[in-house]
């Protein structure tokens, strides 16, 4: 009997007990008129089907994305894994597991990125985006921090958000002193960092911190609306002038670049051109490093969703 | 000499002195190396181009939009007529003059439509939804009443934003109570009566009125998000629901349907689809009221911009 | 043992006796060899997946659509209801069941909607349009009352086309005396009582008076084009003046709006204009009418077809 | 003084009298005050700027496209040739000229090409699509041998129509026995002997038989339609079978292959398919045969409108 | 037992023995834990599925599109006929079979079709395009007689390429004949010829010629632009003057008519845009050619992915 | 009389000799009948209007774009400037002037940016990828130096190309370090190297080396496809394996990102995509670049033809 062993090691025989979440839980009657509980296990490194048979609750659907204790064994059903629970139980205030071992995150160490974030909004001489950038940044600290920048698609795992504005900031920095004589640093830097902040409402997340589904107002008035709103009132709070409070609500308003890519706005200054382009830059990337590992070297992958088109591993 | 005579009665040989607008003002030199005036000679009724020779300032395009004392005599150019301009003298506030008859204004008397605008939001049994509609109108009596409800296109005239919305709120009225089994009268017309509130700040106007251009915010925000944005900003204020300010802010966001048109979001419910198909109807009403006048019965028009296609007059 | 219960009130166990409607009807081999009938069973409020076992005939697929009276049990499978048939006999003349409760109906009454279609026709000043429609409802009475107005999206039941048209009327009535200034009233509704005319031809019904699939002339030519030419047929008939009977046509070519749409030509008058627009709306509504029963207040539904988006039903 | 000079011979110095055709007739007045006539000089082979000075009338606009003797003299203004016209009377049916000589025409022997369409009907086995074919071109014998196919494009002369049918038909005769697996000939030969047979009443015409503008049917309904439901009512006269009336008709309804570009529903069988590329095909090859000739050899031509494109000619 | 029975022709109870090619294999489990193949059994007549019981390899997905000597009994599974597989061998070299009887091919006979290809290649008067034919031809006659035009959609069988060319060539000959005035006939045919070369590169195939997925440079550089690379860079070395590469290399690289249908040029000259419209009949009409048998005179097919349609079968 | 004064410094009053470009040459004739030569006389700095009265050759629309020794003075025509040229000469081989101070070009040092390109080349690990760069630059250094980017929209003056290059591979650099984890550095590099190769043969260059207009292969077979040709050709002629020709010739062809601007095809991988995307970004930095000057801080441009829209100017 292992425990806690990661999912991604797991092997047909394996007698595992730990702390896994449970996802996708349905309750069905076999062919043979028994009922069962059908759901995924999963962890930071991977996720299983997996049946506990002879089980009619109390677990139900609005169990998922919960921790459980649970243990079991590893089997195989038409070619693939499954994991045949033997006893489960949700964990509790009372367990002592590590949450970040459960759901995937990004590769990043947060307090370090936080810090990093941090530390292009201080750089800023422009003392109005400078404060507008600290003071969103003090209010929401923890769930900029350990938001998920989206549900699928890409990046959505925890620190999702922090990693993408991180990188962009990166990139910005960088193409800000190429392009100098039409990029003003610090309005694409405080553009940059805010420019998802209305993601901080659009999700509702699960228990481990996951996005489930989209909020009713993030479904009804999107992140782009609401972090445009949310920039320009805590700017006027803060008394910023209304021009500066204006372009950065153009830069959020605009950072989808097309309105057939949800844009409310097209960019119509320099900065908020680039700001949308990094953007893409970023997701694009970000992309490609999830796709690429699930084909080989010198293969095409399936069909990316996000790309709506196979891409090549080089060799 | 007769004394403000309308510009569409002018004819060849007329003497005339009067109050009018000129625009499009431009400083030129003849192919003798003489300096003039360029511009345009308008009332409500029309305009007529115009020309002041050996002219050479103080008056230059920033004064385009002003009302002037001219005094002139009606001449025949190319088979057009042509105000020769004698003197010039821009109206001060000494001047009596009525600037309705110097600019074209809706066919509606703007405080029994105000009133009856009024009496659409106190019918709401909604107190929500009142107080809010009753809360913004209050705010912005003045310029909500006067507003052209665009630059070009339809509705381009004073009180044009009072008159759409009005139109809008009757048939929304009359909708409401045809779909009640989808349809919730109050939050339609709540937010039919809102929908175009962001219009407030997204023009520059001229000194008697009308658009003369995009406003900077109105080029880089847009109507749609300063819209939502006020909605939203006064509900809070007044203590109105989240729920409610979000479907309001909704309806605004979405009222041009499809993000080919402007919209922020698509229309996710009955409330917001209604909404953005009776702006559709009243916007196309009002541009065949203003473009069958240019035809004969039996015949079609010249391609009419706002349409993009030609459209025939019925015999 | 209970007779014709309805199918939306049926539960686990219930032995049941009735007359039923039949559908996607498929003769099938169990995994262990024996034939058996696998169909739906349907009345107006709803519909439940159905066995026969060890049947092999001499009902087939092309029974889908017939009345039957059923005898059987309601058991579960796999967390749906399924009805298990034990006796089977399809209705002929001497049964003696309610067509209406085993299809469903569009919730008006049929004879009072067509009376009240019938004196909108009445109503018209213009005689030429007048005879024009009060002619072609008395010819084609009976299909104009009971016809679905579609396959699948909306108004697909009986009376549909009925319903779909008399709404329409109605809301063309309100909006032609809004816009008298550009709409003439009788040939906008002349307009909309005949805009879906081709439909009459345009699929084949089952038994029991819904669409199973379009006609060969439906596919082929469409609804649009066999209703301008019956129209236009019928007026040269009635000696009704050529500019007349083009004006018709051309709002029942035109009356999607869109070549996109399946406009023949697109709107080029303003009665043809708001026809396409008082089609939309009353084609939206009644697909918000379908599709909110299906979710929870303050919840979005599933992805609608008809829309393809998810709406949001209001709390 | 020469005669009937052809335009495309004329140069300056030229003394002319001779019968022409005038177009875009305008009057105007001289910056110097004088009214003068403004139009064009055309036969068919080409076509000249013109001028009669002090002249206010009764010529105008009205009389564009009607022949006329005049005599003159050719100049040149700015480069271009110039024909100033000294005496100009309208032609009366007293006048001897050739009508042909004055207005282009396609390359063909109206007589040879209308029998060799008719031989194209005769040689149909199908006795119905022969039928159809010959009654419709007995009763439009005339208007069919004349009509241009366009008002600009191409074929936009006398004949075109005869022209452009005829070149398809032999087209489809070599198609047809080229894909005999899937072609039923005669239904592809009578498709395309009928496909544009509502350019009957799709234009007004000049006294001369060129296209001036869409008549109001031509513009409310479209050739698509008229021609479809003309083959329709002629067949059902002859009593030919729906089915075939049916395949006709749709024919018709789709050779413009694709809504986009007028179609009123898509080609469904392989007649249709083949008959709106077989359109394509001929309305591209006399688009190039219009334009090539316009350049050099080894040189692009400007953008030609109906391609919307440069086009290369091949040294 | 019968051998070598056409797969079109067995029927449930026949023993059969012979050669068969194995398509789609997969290793399974059966819900009893045992191992079985899974994979299609089929010969130029038609493809069924098969299982084989208590097999765990060493056959596997690797071995799909092999020919095997097989022996085993049809059944009927849910409706559909089943080969059961009792014994499987894979043919080798000693095996004698005829690969032509295992795959579908074109209803031509290769080497008359490549001796008329050659032919069409041999008249053109042309000696540059025609050096530049029969060079390509003499160096890829086999893989030029024996590619399928196709992975799917149409001409997806052995011979397709060379069945699809010499279609389009005889096209080419009978238009290039009629439309002589702007067509110079070699240009056309050698582009014609040529226009699909780069397939050559585009795919890899199965052990019996059939396309099984598209090479690497077939997904990322794309049959266009390999065939003009390779007419470009044959022309340069028989010394053919740069025009006229040019000229050959445009209408490979236009073939396709449109960027959204893999254009990498639009057709600029009539050559190329009349290249354009017979590959598009030729493919529309095979398509036809392929579906039409799927469905009963008088009746639709099911939606032709090649066409995104239905099509009518006409009675 | 002042000597090569720069265009940007004339005024009226001005007596000027020296060196200028004359363009847009045409001869015409005045109203008064007298032939007169209309050109441009521009420099490096700017253009203007110019006049040389009285003269009818031999200089005519074939000589634009040619250096030429001309003497007159500055006067004002409507409001704008205008040389009237007195005594015009063609220079020739034995004229001494800059031709650098004749037309724009980049703000580089060509010869260091060129040094800075071949330093990029040089770094490059991998081998194959280094030699084909470096063979390519030695090559065509003079050209790749020289060249504008393009025609007109941006960089479109000398060194533009050089200019374009460079500023996306210091951009490239740093990406490629940003996302190490999926870009491969040398790969990346060297597809921007060589994205724009094909522009060596895409143009017809004046006297001065400016775009006059595309040439022939640069019409018909566009720098993309010419571009990946060359690249591949060089890369076979080096021994080059296949697969790696095979990613630059991808990243060539695909670096417009979309069929719609252009791309042959769509980027497979992620060098290509974000290849495209640094030619996004540099195009628009550069557009953005040439844009604001012509407008004030705090207000927007004039719509931007390469953009399609107005931008801003921050203030």
């Amino acid at each position: 009997m292992e425990f806690n062993k990661a999912v991604s090691d797991l092997a047909v025989g394996d007698q595992v007990e730990g702390y896994y979440v449970l996802g996708n839980i349905l309750l069905k009657t076999s062919s043979a008129g028994k009922p069962f509980l059908s759901c995924t296990v999963s962890d930071a490194t991977g996720s299983m089907d997996a049946k506990l048979w002879n089980y009619s609750g109390p677990a139900g659907p609005g169990d998922s994305g919960k921790a459980a204790l649970i243990r079991g064994e590893v089997t195989s059903y038409n070619g693939n894994l499954q994991f045949i629970i033997q006893r489960l139980r949700f964990a509790g205030p009372q367990d002592d597991y590590d949450p970040a071992a459960l759901v995937p995150a990004a590769p990043i160490d947060p307090e370090a990125a936080m810090a990093e974030l941090e530390k292009y909004a201080k750089s800023m001489e422009d003392g109005d985006y400078r404060r507008l950038c600290i003071t969103i940044l003090d209010r929401h600290r923890e769930a900029f921090t350990r938001l998920p920048a989206a549900k699928s698609m890409h990046h959505a795992f925890l620190y999702g958000l922090l990693m993408h504005t991180l990188n962009m900031l990166r990139a910005a920095e960088g193409l800000a002193s190429l392009y100098g004589e039409v990029i003003h640093r610090d309005l694409l830097l405080a553009g940059t960092l805010l420019h998802d902040l209305g993601k901080l409402w659009e999700y509702n997340l699960s228990p481990l911190g996951l996005v489930t589904e989209y909020s009713t107002p993030g479904d009804l008035l999107g992140h782009i609306y609401m972090g445009a709103r949310e920039a320009e009132n805590v700017g006027r709070e803060l008394g910023i002038p209304e021009e500066k409070r204006t372009l950065i609500a153009h830069m959020i308003l605009s950072h989808h670049g097309d309105p057939e890519y949800g844009a409310a706005v097209v960019p119509q200054f320099a900065e908020a051109e680039l700001l949308s382009l990094i953007d893409r830059i970023d997701s694009r990337m970000e992309i490609y490093a999830e796709a690429l590992p699930q084909t080989q070297p010198g293969r095409f992958t399936l069909r990316v969703p996000a790309l709506d088109k196979r891409v090549f591993r080089i060799d």
